[in-house]
């Protein structure tokens, strides 16, 4: 059996070693268009804070070991074209020009997702760049280290934009943040995303949310200006962090069907509309366990999950994946953010009847020195009952205690079972009520 | 309506403050027999610790703030002696030597646990002691700092035992721990109490597991000697930290039905086996949501719930616990240690078919720095798929981590469902197959 796979990182290459040490007689082929297989792409900005890590530290596997030890013939710099259904067949050309193609038993699209580069005047210049794949991180590091950095510009103010906020301050470079919408995370309660907020401005990171941008100009001594609607911001280096967008193109050319946001649609087998082509990871959709309903949610995890999902379909052990809660944490300076399931405009639109609290609590017990503020959110559905998401933050205790409440979402569990768990208490790690549970009965009474 | 409470700590002053709350005009008694209510006992090796800060931080709030602010008729120094079930009605003795008798509606027992005081010949002398109540912690706190003492024995290595080692080391005193039984932590997977061990030895705790303990001699200069099978252990101060027995003995000479560990048999709504009398906290047991069965587990989460639940109970809210998973965390020098559900020995013994996986992980993603080593084990259930229950040991990451577990217990998940959530991921805080995820992976290929 010949099983290709397009796509060497997280998704991919998790389904090739699975599905090689399942099925070792099977022929693997992943085609990946870089020369970068298997690295912490999540890794990077906390890399690049630091100029005496070298980026190559990210590579978990290198491509000769996926070769040698593991027998999976990896073609790297190979771009896939082209996907003949009816053939079985991919097309594809390399990095040196050269033609191929290849049939396929079973095909696993493992395209990822690419940045979006905002449709902004100027935008397509040297020095303006965007934070995806390695070898965007190997530009960025050597853009900082070799042009003496001073001031940057970051477009966006999602997760990848506030930790490249850090890192860049970590280098003692000036940052600046700018985008259209007047939120900083649209997603998160506002109580808790002034304190992201106040902790960007107390270490001089600058916030302009609201202002329209016109243009990107170059200026003498490599300077960019962004002109905005009421403030032009300077930097050596601007830095376009505006979200992902699925690489769908491939299959969508092949005329299979998408989900939310042009990914490709996949079932719990992680099968797409073609029973013979599998799709995982960033380019592939997935179900959501709050609302049962597909969601676009590219993560880790998520991706690695469905890599051995695939392979163990293939390979005749018939695995159905739940799904996401949509769970996700980083950091930010000092503070640590997280959440699970809806925010209250997802919960409104998703057909709940949401009603929401937020409590202060302490990340240690009463009398416990070194305790500090932690701050939570819970969402739950008036007309069910039903716990719809959270979201946690604090200096300290915040990134685990989220995952509480990814398995309650996973359950389908209401507030006040939620309420009930019998969680861990020692005076140095919170309060004798979790700060989950004292949101939690707070939420209740609303309910 | 009259409802008497016997206890004024963490259940029943939850239950008097919850139930004024909700019904303002029933009349309220609490009697305490010390003159301590509503204390962060957990706190008090941590306070131990600390010379510079005063006991009495560990009051959350005073006798008098119940009796002015709360309209809560609270009698300190008042020990009830008698149950009179069919009068309804009470009968005790105040430390001045008065008698006193009260009729009831509805009684609660919340009297706590006491030390248990181990059979040793010489045990009863002045320096050696127990740590359970305020008084305990002020006697200890007193003895440390106007003796000078540069040595002392802890007999028992439990959770009390290992926070007072790391306090008693804090403040430079020799600590030598001492136990009959060979295993230090006998619940605990062996792998991970090793490391527990080795960090005791690391910060100069000699432990001495295995040892009968003939007797205790006192010598000149206040020097006792605890005299071993192989050893002789001195110090000025001796801890007995060999656990905690439920003050069930009112109620069990008033005929209520009793359950494990000769604790009160509550039912799922903190009723005792008379329907006007209620019990809760260290007194009572709790059903336990892995067997289904009783279970004694005296911790503070579960006591304060179940005040509040009694309270509820009686003022028209009827409330069901839906019991205890057996979750607990502490906190060891350096070390995190947490479960939650059965360990191997209480999953064989409750009928299952258990099997476990330890596996070693990391605390930070790959290539992040200042990783350390965070150990996770997974109990499952190869009958029911059930997952039974989970310890974690590291240097962070481990205390939170548990929570998860616990709900999943709660739900009664299998281990192959826990292991599909929808974890968290980010570099500074793990993998991205968080430890959690990659233990079960593991335990599942064993079942």
């Amino acid at each position: 059996m010949k099983f290709v796979i397009i796509g060497g990182d997280a998704a991919g290459m998790s389904a090739a070693s699975r599905a090689k040490r399942r099925a070792p007689e099977m022929e693997i082929t992943v085609f990946e268009k870089t020369n970068d297989v298997s690295y912490s792409a999540c890794g990077m900005p906390y890399n690049i804070a630091d100029p005496n890590r070298s980026i190559e530290e990210l590579v978990v596997r290198q491509a000769h070991v996926f070769r040698e030890k593991n027998h999976i013939d990896l073609r790297t710099g190979h771009f896939v074209e082209k996907i003949d259904r009816e053939s079985k067949n991919i097309t594809g050309r390399s990095i040196q020009g050269h033609t191929f193609t290849m049939e396929y038993d079973y095909l696993l699209l493992a395209t990822g997702a690419s940045p979006i580069i905002p449709s902004i005047e100027g935008v397509n210049q040297d020095g303006i760049v965007a934070l995806k794949s390695l070898e965007d991180g190997r530009k960025i590091k050597d853009f900082i280290s070799h042009k003496g950095i001073r001031k940057t510009v970051i477009i966006g103010m999602g997760y990848i934009a506030l930790e490249m906020a850090e890192a860049l301050r970590a280098l003692g470079i000036q940052v600046d943040m700018v985008k259209p919408r007047p939120d900083l995370l649209p997603w998160m309660n506002r109580e808790i995303a002034e304190i992201v907020k106040k902790e960007l401005i107390d270490h001089k990171v600058g916030i302009h949310a609201g202002q329209k941008i016109q243009r990107i100009e170059k200026h003498e001594k490599g300077i960019f200006k962004v002109i905005c609607s009421d403030v032009i911001l300077e930097g050596e280096m601007i830095l376009a962090a505006v979200g992902v967008t699925p690489n769908s193109q491939l299959g969508e050319a092949a005329g299979l069907e998408l989900g939310p946001a042009n990914s490709i649609a996949i079932d719990r087998h992680t099968k797409t509309s073609d029973p013979h082509i599998f799709a995982a990871g960033d380019c592939a959709d997935a179900y959501h366990v709050v609302t049962g309903g597909k969601a676009w949610v590219p993560l880790a995890l998520r991706a690695n999950r469905a890599g051995w999902a695939v392979a163990d379909n293939i390979t005749g052990n018939h695995v159905e994946l739940e799904g996401i809660a949509g769970t996700a944490v980083f950091k930010v300076f000092d503070l640590q953010v997280a959440r699970s399931g809806l925010g209250m405009r997802e919960a409104e639109s998703s057909g709940f009847d949401p009603v929401e609290t937020v409590i202060q609590s302490r990340s240690r017990a009463h009398a416990h020195p070194g305790a500090s503020t932690i701050w939570v959110q819970i969402i739950g559905d008036k007309k069910s009952g039903r716990l719809l998401g959270a979201q946690l933050l604090g200096r300290e205790g915040a990134a685990h205690r989220i995952n509480a409440v990814a398995v309650a979402l996973h359950q389908k569990m209401t507030v006040e079972a939620f309420s009930q768990c019998d969680l861990a208490y020692a005076p140095p790690f919170g309060p004798v009520w979790d700060p989950l549970l004292t949101a939690a009965n707070q939420t209740l009474k609303k309910m």
